[in-house]
């Protein structure tokens, strides 16, 4: 299909209502009489998934994962009927197909399979007929025959897997916003949408809690070098966020985004006797339940002993509580206490890796509000600071403002700016 | 799996919350706990269907079949996956099937399609496990893997198809009744809840308009010579009614039940050329609409002309009436009439076969009462006649009457009565 073929996604704010379901219909038509072939693939219906998984755990603490899966799928199921419906009262023929049907195989993890192979012959098949692919997002089915399903963000996911698969042209994700910004809209009034944004800062920034795109389907498409347009199902004149491999001619400023994470907490053991070994025995019990640390820092030791702290998602502080107050026992430590009057503000741009001093100006911007610095990181391109919570809006703007965000980068390589990578 | 296996069907009002969901899994549990290897199959939660049916037709006046069947089958999907999850949940271990993976194959027919074959080897295979298996009714894949459903009263058809294949003891058919009775109780205040049903009579019953079953599922089992139970969810003394084999062991009244169908209308066609063909022609063009008749009557011919009447549902008399008037000009009848103001009433019983005197009965019995007959039409074990719609319910109270359906009846034939013909 290559040279033809667009792969369209769909969100469920995009698919919450039939009047929305009917917009989308008519978007893809219009991409369809404009001579494209058009493989969509679309989310459950806003609320659909929550409610279903509220039913599950209504009747049981812990839903089994093979049925639970079985259950969620079901909402994806009935959107992509609906639209192919939608679409066919509009003349425009269609057919839906299910995670099987579209070949999406996956390993055996339910509620959270990953993605093995993808054998989109029927997909391929049907396109070749003229009628544009509906698919089930998030779904799959693994060895057995049974459904599973990727985890949040996997209706993504699976667009940018049959992209790949497809060799298509590019990847567009449709969603509630208008595309990748500078900073939170509702924090930064003159937040500036981005037009252009590397693999590389996009898998930082989803990381960052970047809401617009899931990891996972990022890093999709920076394997395999696809190229992402995020953009508004409801604004079709703004061509959205073009997010793809990072090249000489691309326009590069030094930082492109600041981002902040409000879901952050902080765990601190007090006096650690200062031994090899004991960060390590402590950090194995959190990674034996799963639970992920973000930053780590450990104090310079006095009289044989330290303080050890780091920073966790709060949804994770209830659980890793009791497992830390035991391991900090174990090691004979004073004390285990917990902080969620926390945030994490970060600073991305792929022009870091070749640009001194970024760090020097985060830290006097936030010095000049008067905020304090606890935890620092960094990355190659990305430098992550941890804050008082209550300061967290005040940090965003002043960040944005210090590195000039609301104004059109000056190009810092000496090609044209904007010119499609791939054109 | 043969000698230790039932199948249990619930319909919709019977899983229609997720607390009537608990009780249904209390129940199967129940089941299981005896000793019984025990196959679920599920309809959709009451109103599920027809909410996701009046989605399709928002979107359009046509939906395409192939996605309202994919559409559609969600309902099951959601019902089962929760029953199970409800089971495991009480220690109960359990899986959900969908169409495909209980093997249930069909022709193509979209929304009303036929069983093929029924591949249950993985049903089987869970069966030893010692889990339930819980089954999504009304739903198939045709040959192309695409989702088909079987039309209404669907999951009642599957269960009896997999109690075929799996070689179960019984099929039973829980619901918001408790069985198979005379007449409508809500009519008939002392009709009484029949113990026994032969087929045919069930036959009959079914395709008169009793809802408790549909007659696909009565036309499967009597083909397979599968016992059907109907009896309550809600009601766990009772024993339902048994639907088997006729066999001279069978109590076996002259009249078993009552029936009416108020959704019935009368077309008749006046001053039709008295030639060979016009009938056969008449009725071809309803037969190409896909329109099912039911009774006709020809007037006796006067100066070569005669009138014909025939009933049909009143769902297709709108469908019907443009046909029979352009019909009408064509054969050059000098009118054509409607009438939705008739009802039938019916009289079942297998004993009329060995028994006369039963359709004098009844005209006597409306006589008395001074309902007219307009229209007649019998079968073996049947006597139907169309009268004045407004009379309907004093015709089935003067019938059940005058049979002494509220009595146990006596039976006819020397043996004991109430034995279990399975036995």
């Amino acid at each position: 299909m290559s040279g033809n073929l667009i792969v369209q996604k769909y969100g469920g704010t995009s698919v919450g209502t039939l009047d929305k379901i009917r917009k989308v219909a008519r978007r893809i038509k219009k991409s369809r009489d404009a001579g494209k072939d058009v493989l969509v693939v679309v989310s459950a219906m806003a609320g659909e998934t929550d409610k279903l998984l509220a039913m599950a755990h209504e009747l049981s603490d812990h839903p089994n994962r093979r049925e639970t899966d079985l259950l969620l799928s079901s909402g994806e199921r009935i959107s992509s009927a609906l639209l192919s419906i939608a679409l066919h009262s509009m003349g425009c023929p269609a057919m839906a197909l299910t995670g099987r049907q579209m070949g999406l195989l996956t390993d055996g993890s339910h509620t959270r399979a990953r993605i093995r192979e993808i054998k989109a012959s029927r997909a391929l098949d049907i396109l070749k007929t003229n009628h544009v692919v509906v698919c089930a997002g998030f779904q799959g089915v693994n060895e057995m025959g049974d459904v599973t399903t990727l985890g949040r963000g996997g209706s993504d996911t699976s667009a940018v897997a049959l992209a790949v698969a497809l060799d298509a042209d590019v990847c567009e994700i449709y969603t509630d916003v208008k595309g990748v910004y500078t900073a939170d809209p509702r924090i930064v009034p003159n937040a500036r949408k981005l037009n252009m944004v590397s693999f590389d800062e996009m898998l930082e920034m989803a990381s960052l809690g970047a809401q617009v795109l899931h990891i996972r389907c990022v890093e999709f498409a920076n394997n395999f070098n696809m190229p992402i347009v995020v953009r508004s199902s409801f604004d079709e004149t703004d061509e959205g966020t073009r997010i793809i491999e990072e090249n000489p001619d691309m326009e590069q400023p030094v930082v492109s985004g600041v981002m902040h994470d409000t879901d952050q907490s902080k765990i601190t053991i007090m006096g650690v006797p200062d031994q090899p070994g004991i960060a390590a025995n402590i950090f194995n019990a959190l990674a034996d339940a799963s639970i992920s640390v973000d930053m780590i820092i450990q104090n310079v030791s006095a009289e044989g002993h330290t303080d050890i702290s780091f920073t966790l998602a709060t949804t994770n502080l209830q659980e890793a509580m009791p497992i830390m107050q035991k391991k900090g026992k174990a090691v004979q430590a004073k004390d285990v206490t917990s902080d969620s009057n926390i945030s994490k503000i970060s600073v991305v741009g792929a022009g870091m890796r070749s640009h001194s001093g970024v760090a020097a100006r985060i830290f006097s911007a936030l010095s000049n509000e008067g905020i304090n610095i606890m935890m620092i990181s960094t990355s190659e391109i990305r430098v992550s600071c941890i804050i008082e919570k209550s300061k967290t809006e005040q940090a965003v703007r002043a960040l944005h403002g210090a590195f000039k965000l609301d104004e059109e980068p000056e190009p810092i390589s000496q090609s044209t700016t904007g010119a499609s990578p791939t054109a």
